[in-house]
């Protein structure tokens, strides 16, 4: 992910555990929104790792309001009600605002 | 993960690189902080998943205090230097405050 400006910026943290099953529709659903996210306004950057049907989602944006707009893009909002009523066992979902941060690369 | 408490508490996103070469002690070093981070004081819960290389971790704790104490373990600082030294081609932590939480659980 190419990263963020400096904080202060948002971070939403998305976990959820799911029963895997190839062909329920989740993988492309998940694809649409990854590819439809970062046209979103406000949009910082996304990282996504999943281990054995556990996932971890961090978007960051610029303010809430960007959380806001995304959270109500219609086509997400659909994937939204999908997830409740078919693709997930649980989620939780957090609002953090990003207070500091730092990296490190090996690359020059 | 057991569910932190309501918020306000305190997220580290940790995100890293690395390539994956069975036998240079990342592993085992990775369980034991996965181990160690609960007996701090002030953590709330830790997360991790792992996808082809690219890992994210979000530890949560209640106060930036509880942070910077788990910084400054030191089994925890030798591991951030191997880390560095060793395993991680690149990684980004942030510390960022949750202002908000909800989750979903399909169980009863």
């Amino acid at each position: 992910m190419r990263r963020p400006p400096d904080p202060p910026y948002w971070a939403v943290i998305f976990t959820s555990t799911r029963d895997e099953r190839p062909g329920d529709g989740y993988e492309e659903t998940a694809g649409r929104m990854f590819a439809l996210a970062p046209e979103q306004p406000g949009f910082l950057g996304l990282d996504t790792a999943r281990s054995d049907g556990f996932g971890i989602t961090v978007c960051y944006w610029d303010s809430e309001e960007a959380i806001a707009g995304w959270k109500t893009q219609a086509e997400h909002a659909t994937a939204q009600r999908e997830g409740r009523a078919r693709w997930y066992e649980s989620f939780d979902l957090r609002v953090a605002r990003v207070e500091r941060a730092y990296g490190f690369d090996r690359r020059p």
